[in-house]
């Protein structure tokens, strides 16, 4: 019933076809703790600079998220500046400045300790495992990753893996880090790796979940407008796991739900700049959109 | 309860990263006609040379196929060439050889004049055109095409789709003959031309069907072994107007099963070369593959 997650708080500069943002609230933390602000308590790990503004932080308290965990150092909050094309599935990064970020090291409070769920977002694998070594037993962990850590310091990420039951990456690094073109056969390879679940995001065209030896299919939600992507996968993330504490149930079928949130809270992410669209979300939209993936995937069985 | 397919016969040399295979059998016809064959009874228009062995004709009527309107022609049948990587999703096209398809003008023989339901592959929409004025008044059309037809015959093309009620073709496709990149929007687009439905095909990520203001996902599904996805397209198509033209129910829902079973299909033949195994298949390896469909997209609603 309690959600831990580390990553990162950050501005973020943003162009897309349909318009342009600079310096609005960003980060993996962000998005992941507002979307699961919906469905249970969040606590956040995380660094930011001396020049992050209060109303950041007053926002982030506002949807009920335990900050505490949020250290304040000298320096600026960790910049990302990307640009996005009319396909609006991958995004060009055009600057990364990392500031406070780089020499960030996660000091979980003694408060958030025995917070039950966890999850890493992509962050180094190193701390990743820092992270782990100050919680007490959670009930489940999950973590996301990327290429550069995949390429980087694969040693440190398969150690990390084998601490945690459930990945979430998209399929390009899916298909990187078992070195398996296909879906299928890469989640073999994955598992053999720790996670006991597989989650692999597919950007508009949704998430497979390999788990138990089943395959779970869900689509995205077909918009008419996706006006920016940013935060698509830490949003999807934040739904997928926040809707688990909430009910932990870890089971397959609960887990089908879980996904279903996630690409609920995605397809509200998009939707606008920064965390606009999911900052005040009713929890009847929620379970409103939750209801049009199923009329979305819903075909009638033989007879 | 009749099919009527107009479209390719032809010889295919295909490599895949699996392995290689010369002058398989192939073609939109061919695919489409022995996909159907499971559902419902098709007759074939198309052209072949005089090189066409016999046993392929064989095999098709084999698989109560009606093949009247197979006209064999003095020279070469029509032979494709292609390569695929490991993504396995765009075809790179070596050589293209049309042959006797180069002067092909279909003739609709008698006994096929009042087929109910007709399904133009992908061709010259000058001679798609041709084919509907053979024909009856049939209940039920439906065309496939090309970015070559998009870009190069425009305005025949926007003539077909006026005499067309279901059009399917890849996302690429949607967005090329919209000038929408957004698919929801690029459907409103495609149906503003005739088509009271779109199938948008996605390759490994499934299929999307607009109609009625409804949309309907559908994956594909994850296969441990994808070994040519020639013909994918085309079984996908003969799946879904086979299983719409056996139950002349073309209501949504009932569209919706059509889909699946299209898709069914089209996950069987791309795990061979060729038609080899989709040549034999049981109707109840159809049911089963279906079920797996739902329990691969099934989630429990929201209490």
């Amino acid at each position: 019933m309690s959600l831990l997650v580390v990553g990162s708080v950050a501005f973020d500069s943003v162009k897309t076809p349909f318009g342009e943002a600079d310096d609005v609230l960003g980060g993996s933390a962000t998005y992941f703790s507002t979307a699961a602000s919906y469905f249970t308590d969040v606590s956040v790990v995380a660094v930011v600079g001396s020049d992050f503004p209060d109303k950041h932080l007053t926002f982030l308290k506002s949807r009920n998220i335990d900050i505490e965990g949020i250290e304040r150092t000298e320096g600026r909050t960790f910049r990302w500046k990307g640009e996005y094309g009319y396909d609006l599935n991958e995004a060009r990064t055009l600057d990364t400045q990392l500031n406070v970020f780089q020499t960030f090291r996660p000091k979980i409070p003694e408060s958030y300790k025995n917070k039950n769920v966890v999850f890493l977002a992509n962050i180094d694998p190193d701390l990743q495992r820092e992270v782990l070594e100050q919680v007490e037993n959670p009930s489940l962990v999950a973590c996301d990753t990327m290429n550069f850590w995949i390429e980087g310091k694969r040693d440190s990420l398969l150690k990390t893996l084998k601490m945690v039951d459930i990945l979430l990456i998209n399929d390009g690094e899916a298909r990187e880090l078992s070195g398996e073109p296909n879906l299928v056969k890469a989640a073999g390879v994955i598992h053999s790796f720790g996670p006991k679940a597989l989650i692999i995001k597919q950007g508009e065209y949704g998430a497979l979940m390999f788990k138990d030896g089943k395959i779970f299919s869900a689509p995205a939600y077909p918009l008419e407008s996706v006006f920016d992507p940013t935060g698509a996968g830490d949003s999807f993330a934040g739904g997928f796991m926040g809707y688990l504490s909430s009910t932990m149930n870890f089971e397959e079928a609960n887990m089908r739900k879980a996904i279903i949130f996630g690409s609920v809270m995605a397809s509200y992410n998009v939707e606008a700049f920064s965390l606009d669209r999911i900052k005040s979300l009713d929890y009847s939209e929620l379970e409103g959109r939750f209801r049009e993936f199923r009329r979305l995937t819903h075909f009638e069985d033989l007879t």
